[in-house]
């Protein structure tokens, strides 16, 4: 299983586009972004208070204040009319330009008017005290967002205040998704004739591809027949940055998605069968190089087209694509800094046996830091909406006792 | 802050609209839903293999195999033209319908053909063994996902099997945005004037209400003028179901936004400065009951817009409204269980202080299990895009040791 991970490590990336700010939230920069002029721009006070020169309140206190002369106030969003000299002060509000001559602002609460037109000082400021620096969020040239990771509300904020209203990304990786089955029927079937189920793994794997930054586009559903699955993959092919197939559940039929796969053309199937509970049939391949949406002019040959091959039954192929999947259409997407996954430390309710070099994935409910797991047949959905998170028996470890620790990993 | 934060809490919820379950992603169902029919509808193979009567395998082992006739095969989608008698078996895919007569599957793996038409079979199974019942998944009638807890991947891919192609959910809360401050400027300002900072807040509020579940409407840069702040809050509060102001940040001007909002009538406000850092200047009010979007007959009076005031500077603002604005936003548009938050446990790299009484958010950056944290003054916003993360330093406590063990929320 991890070794399969680390090798498949396919090398297309979606195109460069630019997106207006406004739709910039959770896209993947393709370069960082530098800050096109010093940001604030000039220097700013951070209180309410009055600018002065520090040295003008040196060794003042409370018993010997210092007196300065008010010789005008500075307003909000406005060039400053008035220098600071010795022994005068210029009033100011928190975020107004600091006016020539002045090298510090003294807070208003460590000042009184002594008399109309002038002011006592009681504490001693150093320079640069109750200033923020023209320069001090960011330099210009300076890199103010890194490529790879997905712009957080925080990122849109800095983007704004450097005037930056778009932003090159890297485009949604097109992730065509069949589903495969005769008795596989559209979500939207009112009444099921005996044996036909309705496609649930293709409106969950959708939901999942969105939220890996990708757009899902519903290949529909393809007969258990290896003309059929390879006509319809041909097509998604040059249109799809990477393909997803829940493949029929029965061996022939996995046997003849990997062929119609193979079929596509090199690079071809990485892997076939993976040691991973649920899981085990998945196929991971790389098809059709040359093709593929955007795939562009590529030193050393337009790279092919990420397929992943997930098990017939809904609840193996939502654990499997979460585990491999997601990451895949990241990585296409750009995204080389993956966001944080929400996660608890829990103590297990049970025990748990496990294979070695089968890594297990676990199904949870947790309460009061206990992590209760959910049993059922991989083949019920019902385990995956109960769980509130997984947890992971790593390929090296028999089994988890009951009251060992163990991170789960939240659904969100 | 927390008696603040507790005690806060409008009454005021999003009306309820139907959305297809293609747009359900992340939605709030207002109801829970529940399943039409038994689920998975038929009792179901869960491998390869032949249906039989369990009895008939009873006492077989490797040395002394059982004999059974096959009479048919079930084909996938379809009904099941056989049935299963006394010593007859049925061959089986995964996932085919249980054929009449038959109580279990025996897993290909442990038969083998005899001869034509006949199998061994070296491993007795009981009866249910093989089989996924006909509501295993879930019973007609039963809940199958519940109201206030927003929509994941696999609760769609639940929906979607159970045919419920449409959801009942609230909608989502418009958040009307404001900005004041007459040094702000738009953020596509080309060339700002001295004095002048463009709008950051507003963009990274706007994403933040989005993650919320919210409907961010841009409300504008509002000069430091309480008429005109009253006048627009007042356009806003008919079609508002949230309404944010990031105030201005003089002593001055925060004292015109409060009054403007006391104007906007009952029930008024609820607090004004919080025990936070940074974030002091916070204001939560609840106003103009009887009117906002959606309202509609309520018992008791159609609840007021909920209004929070922000601290002026940018850093701060988004401190705040993560921890009180975000939560806020989610109740008003009935999510009861918020998603699962990011989070590492981490060693503090250095002392904090913090005053008794006082929340402390602090910002840190995370790497190797080691927390930093990132200084800076409150008006720099690039503290908060240095940051992986920010630690609170809790009212009772006076400050944290460096080799602390904290919990770091990292931003996703």
């Amino acid at each position: 299983m991890a070794e399969a991970l680390a090798g498949f490590r396919p090398r297309r990336r979606t195109p460069v586009e630019t997106v207006p700010l406004a739709a910039a939230l959770r896209r993947v920069p393709a370069e960082p972004v530098t800050a096109p002029h010093p940001l604030p721009g000039f220097a700013r006070s951070t209180v309410d208070g009055y600018a002065v020169r520090a040295a003008d309140t040196y060794g003042v206190s409370e018993g010997l204040p210092g007196y300065l002369t008010v010789t005008g106030a500075v307003r909000m969003g406005a060039e400053p009319d008035v220098t600071v000299g010795p022994g005068t002060a210029v009033a100011m509000p928190t975020g107004g330009v600091l006016p020539p001559g002045a090298d510090a602002v003294v807070m208003i609460e460590y000042t009184a008017e002594a008399m109309p037109g002038t002011i006592e000082v009681v504490r001693p400021v150093a320079p640069g005290e109750g200033v923020v620096r023209a320069d001090e969020d960011a330099k210009a040239g300076q890199e103010i967002i890194p490529n790879g990771r997905a712009l957080r509300p925080q990122d849109l904020g800095m983007l704004a205040a450097a005037g930056v209203t778009s932003v090159r990304v890297h485009a949604r990786p097109v992730v065509t998704i069949f589903s495969t089955g005769d008795e596989v029927v559209p979500a939207d079937t009112a009444v099921l004739k005996p044996g036909q189920v309705r496609d649930a793994t293709a409106a969950a794997l959708a939901a999942l591809v969105s939220d890996a930054g990708g757009t899902p586009v519903p290949g529909g559903i393809v007969p258990d027949d290896p003309g059929a699955l390879e006509k319809a993959l041909r097509a998604a092919l040059p249109v799809s940055d990477v393909i997803v197939i829940s493949a029929g559940s029965s061996v022939g039929v996995r046997d003849e998605t990997a062929g119609a796969v193979a079929r596509l053309g090199p690079p071809g199937i990485w892997c076939h069968g993976l040691a991973i509970k649920p899981g085990k049939p998945t196929l991971l391949a790389e098809c059709g190089a040359g093709e593929g949406a955007g795939a562009g002019p590529v030193p050393g040959g337009a790279p092919g087209v990420p397929v992943i091959g997930l098990p017939g039954n809904p609840r193996s192929a939502l654990v499997v694509f979460r585990l491999i999947g997601v990451p895949l259409v990241r990585l296409v997407g750009g995204c080389t800094v993956p966001p944080p996954e929400a996660s608890t430390r829990a103590r297990l309710s049970r025990d748990l046996a496990s294979a070695t070099g089968r890594l297990d994935v676990v199904q949870v409910k947790v309460s009061a830091g206990v992590a209760t797991p959910v049993f059922g047949l991989s083949a019920l959905l019902s385990v995956l909406t109960d769980a509130d998170g997984y947890i992971i028996i790593p390929e090296e470890a028999t089994g988890l006792d009951a009251g060992s620790e163990v991170d789960v990993i939240l659904y969100a």
